[in-house]
């Protein structure tokens, strides 16, 4: 974990580094939350996080998050924070950029069996 | 807090409802964490966090965060975590717009007095 904090992270740069899609990559932690650059493309599965918040942050393109009620859409520039609890899809029409912030360890794909599972705890 | 949560916020009309500067405005928050849009410009105070660390975003400009040994520069797309127990002091030459998170609770000015201590969870 050596210099991995109070770094500058940049995050033209660091979403170079990658082009798989739903592989969130770490960048930064803050206590024990982490900073995942993530780029989306497609549907993703419902799921939920049962024990805690999960931040959207979109930085280039646009996404949908699906609640069952309704849906958040998030543009360039545009952040969302779905409450621990509520069950959510996001999906991508075209190549999206974003950025997740949650705490440590947290499963992608939330309750939910899926090939979309990602590993955790991947620095880029 | 109806509302508060899971609503699309938009970095760029949050920042346009207000212009003074080292004033942190609430526009969202993640279980016990708090995302505060700010305007700085200038020099604030040497201060330090002792329970937490603090992460800053910007969207517009260029900032520095001083630290005893060294100098953190980020400017549009970039972030850094200040640790815990680190005294820093961001500045700004010219209007810098940014995003700071960090624990609900946490005073901005840390242990320093200061006329630069803000007042505590004001949203827009």
């Amino acid at each position: 974990m050596i210099n991995k904090k109070s770094n500058t992270i940049n995050f033209k740069n660091k979403l170079a580094k990658f082009s798989d899609y739903w592989s969130p990559k770490v960048v930064a932690e803050m206590n024990d939350y982490q900073f995942k650059l993530v780029k989306i493309r497609g549907e993703f599965v419902w799921h939920e996080h049962k024990d805690t918040d999960e931040t959207f942050i979109v930085f280039k393109g646009e996404m949908k998050i699906e609640l069952r009620d309704r849906t958040i859409r998030l543009a360039e520039g545009e952040m969302a924070v779905v409450p621990k609890g509520i069950q959510h899809k996001p999906s991508a029409t075209e190549e999206c950029h974003i950025m997740v912030i949650e705490p440590r360890g947290v499963i992608n794909t939330g309750e939910s069996d899926s090939d979309l599972a990602a590993a955790n705890d991947v620095w880029v």
